[in-house]
């Protein structure tokens, strides 16, 4: 026997026009189970990040149809757009972020960067989105506490912390998308002096981007570890 | 008088329905002058950059609707996503990137990395899209070889040359997206260490981002004298 339900909310305006959505289920029970998982912010958020992932816009409605479920089930759990990337930044964050970091400062630096540029790596189209948006999620805001706290124990002054900070996001994005950037980074299809030469001799793949990154993190480590000498000497 | 075209082009599957495109126009004199001008490259790379700043597909198809025209009628002009990405690269760089680039080799940096920056941050979208693909178009390669051959110039080893280039695109977008995250990167909900403290002490908006970029761009130009130093002393 099979249940044909409509779905009497708001019809969603899309690509120039109207849209009704209809859900079946198959009744097996006199209380039909339902087919998938019960929803939960974890499913919506992975969901979500599917969606990013292959181009496609993310909205509730998206996310519902993925799912197999109303909108209106989903806003049962989540408020809106700013939630779910949350959410987003909340999966990434439990998934990569190590629970406890140790060490000294530079070892904590060099983790952190490590971690996220693989998260970002992994996640290139979440990026813009996460980083539009402002940090609320507990975990993530954690390890960012604990980073800010390993640098002012370190020595570095309070008020360039934040800005040490934001240098290492930085770095970690941009390198975290590098990687993820095709073998070939650049070619050249016209007569170029000096780009073409370079290209022919240097690394591909996975390898030009480990070696770039590993110079770029020696070269800011030295360059952290100067600036704290120097305020030390100070 | 109205007449309706219908596309017999390949009916396009979206979001779980078969769509087939009509379009129409009214006839105004004995041969209908187009509302809009001539298709181009530049306005193929135009529309695709506006839906792409809207978070939406931007697939020839998407394109088609955009600019009221047919799939098949932007076939003529563009092969398909990846020369579409290309535009959008060649776009970005021929409004940003300054046409001649003199001065010293950390002028040339400090100017490439403060114009990448901006023009990341004013497209943040667009930057998976674009790194994620082969850079061929002209004006970037013509760009990234100025840059490539300044460091050979300078002294840096041919081999390291490119590594150097890769952190200064890393630094850049990671920075651009920085100065197009919102006005608090962290609002924490839960007590804090360390952050709550700093983020209450420190400066906000595009005044923080700038901060932190000036004082990140110091440390990298500093961090590339000393190894260019090191380089002559060897």
């Amino acid at each position: 026997m099979v249940f044909v339900y409509y779905d009497h909310s708001e019809p969603e305006w899309e690509e120039g026009i109207f849209r009704t959505r209809r859900l079946t289920w198959t009744k097996e029970a006199p209380m039909p189970r339902p087919r998938t998982p019960l929803l939960s912010t974890e499913r919506i958020a992975d969901a979500a990040m599917e969606l990013v992932g292959e181009g496609e816009p993310f909205g509730v409605n998206a996310i519902a149809r993925r799912l197999g479920v109303t909108p209106s089930s989903l806003y049962n759990h989540v408020a809106g757009r700013d939630e779910i990337i949350e959410l987003m930044r909340g999966r990434l964050g439990e998934r990569y972020i190590p629970a406890s970091l140790s060490g000294t400062w530079d070892e904590v630096v060099e983790t952190m960067l490590r971690t996220e540029r693989r998260m970002y790596a992994d996640h290139p189209f979440l990026i813009p989105l996460i980083v539009g948006k402002t940090i609320t999620d507990p975990t993530v805001i954690a390890s960012y506490d604990r980073l800010a706290t390993a640098l002012v124990d370190a020595g570095f002054p309070e008020d360039e912390v934040l800005e040490v900070v934001a240098i290492m996001d930085a770095f970690s994005i941009g390198f975290g998308l590098d990687l993820a950037s095709p073998d070939d980074v650049w070619r050249p299809e016209t007569p170029t002096d000096t780009l073409g030469r370079l290209v022919e001799i240097g690394p591909r793949g996975a390898v030009r981007s480990d070696h770039a990154f590993e110079s770029g993190l020696e070269l800011l480590l030295d360059a952290l570890r100067l600036r704290l000498a120097r305020y030390e000497n100070d």
